[in-house]
């Protein structure tokens, strides 16, 4: 693969300027920006540049809106609605999450429920915010249906991507990010461009027959992870992305989308928790004890480290060449 | 198996009595007798009567106090803390429950934490309590270490269930309660003793290899259902039900229990949401759109239906006679 090799602040700079160049404002530009950003430095690349054509069609069709301005309405001191008018998610969290943290920091309990959105990124970045501001941060979203609920052989579930972040005073959070399917698509068609099979229990081919060849499972449906248990945490989500927040189910997001290729409108769901109120003076020591005896354990990981690890390069990342000539193209 | 039939009044009677017996107060028995008669009605076979054994082990050495009087301190409006002082979780979910409710149903979000008892019966009563009310209900609890986080063959998680309901208000709420172990304990111990293998992944023996024999599993470890993302939400339970509250996590219930045979102490965590707060009007009817579509696919069991579907039937259950025997001798 041809690579070329780009800074953070080039890489800053290139997602920014393609999206003010197709008709984003500057606030809008800028949360986009950062949380591309944020995904290249990290090594999270699918949550990238890599989304920028998805997004350039989003915004070329008119589906989604560039100058989009999110508006909040607080239902309680607990409870904060932001409507995005049609913006991308980042730019409706980037208005949301400070009044979240802020009600969790005062309440110990809030959610923000995100709504008339069109979420194309990673979720780590949303539930890592509240943990580096020693709160807990549970985040979920509804997708396109992708997922057979368990036992069936039709798509009904999204993706359904579950974050959760703990607080480390002094440290990087614990935090993961996860589809419930039992593999994210992403990989799924990479492993079939590679000619590669992928574990039994990944997914189904068109005539609902188990299969290891991700290039049936492509025209087929994807599984939940870990059978029936994977498939109730993916209702979970699916209920509390959509149902609680009265935004779009997966199935109603594939209704109503213009099929443009960028992301479907859909909602997010981010709960935030203070430990500082709720289990009081204290808390961070307790937990170091649990994560002591976690992270010393041979052959765990904890969740986020590889990413935490990877921030720490300060210097350039190497971006494919073929995705960067597509996205230099959307600027011409 | 020889069993004997017991009218669920009987049921109520016989536990409440025994609990009685054995040094508990009328609002701690009543508590306790009111979980079990409703885990026999529903087939909850392994929380219901069957716990009784280990209650009273837990009376008889002084670990469990049967008067103990749970106090209520409210950290905000949206944040209850229940101290049980020793007792039985039942005791003290009586106690927290109806006012995490009113907190849910006037902030649209609120958090229950349940401190100093000892949880030994299913979670669904106080999802589905919540549910019933038009709330959704998240409770989740740790336990004894008996898992061991993916990637590692020694124990450190509990089987960290979680529970989860959706409010169907004129239906029975879709709920759910699974331990984040592949296999439950007792399961693992039933097929051990009838002499039949288990799938891959359910465990480890003693040296940490892989294997599907249940008698040699008992003797090792249980692994997290699903892989590295089941051990993410096992871990999510363990930091939920114990660092967010100041509670033993599993490890810590385990160095501090007496080994008597009943439940250690610990926490439990019960969030609470209101649709009808978060979403507006309208909320069920929306969701019943989606529940159609989830239950009208070939193959597909709505979580709660089983039992749900027990409790209809108001007649006599059969109760193991080895097991009523045992009971009867705690009362002599």
């Amino acid at each position: 693969m041809s690579t070329v090799s780009l800074k953070l602040d080039e890489i800053y700079a290139l997602a920014y300027d393609t999206m003010i160049g197709n008709g984003c404002d500057d606030p809008n530009a800028s949360a986009l920006a950062d949380i591309i950003m944020r995904a290249e430095r990290d090594g999270s690349h699918s949550h990238g540049l890599f989304r920028i054509p998805g997004y350039v069609k989003a915004l070329k069709s008119g589906k989604v809106d560039g100058n989009g301005k999110p508006t909040i309405s607080k239902k309680s001191a607990a409870v904060i609605c932001v409507d995005g008018h049609r913006c991308f998610a980042p730019m409706a969290q980037s208005v949301g999450l400070p009044i979240l943290a802020e009600s969790a920091e005062q309440m110990g309990i809030a959610v923000l429920a995100l709504k008339n959105i069109h979420h194309f990124a990673a979720l780590w970045p949303e539930t890592e915010y509240l943990a580096e501001k020693g709160l807990v941060g549970i985040a979920c979203t509804a997708y396109m249906p992708a997922v057979a609920p368990f036992g069936s052989s039709e798509k009904l579930f999204g993706t359904n991507p579950i974050s959760f972040a703990w607080p480390r005073p002094g440290k990087t959070p614990v935090c993961y990010d996860m589809a419930t399917s039992a593999m994210a698509l992403g990989d799924i068609q990479i492993a079939a461009r590679d000619g590669r099979t992928v574990p039994p229990g990944t997914g189904l081919n068109a005539n609902g027959e188990k299969t290891t060849d991700p290039s049936e499972i492509v025209k087929g449906v994807l599984l939940p992870f870990g059978g029936y248990k994977g498939s109730a945490i993916a209702l979970m989500v699916e209920l509390l992305a959509a149902g609680l927040i009265g935004e779009q189910f997966s199935f109603e997001a594939k209704e109503n989308d213009n099929g443009d290729g960028g992301p479907a409108r859909g909602g997010e769901t981010i709960i935030a928790l203070s430990p500082a109120i709720i289990a009081g003076d204290g808390w961070e020591k307790h937990v170091e004890g649990f994560m002591n005896r976690l992270s010393g354990l041979k052959g765990v990981r904890v969740p986020g480290a590889r990413r935490h690890n990877n921030r720490l390069d300060l210097g350039p990342r190497s971006i494919n060449r073929d995705l960067l000539d597509t996205i230099y193209g959307l600027n011409s």
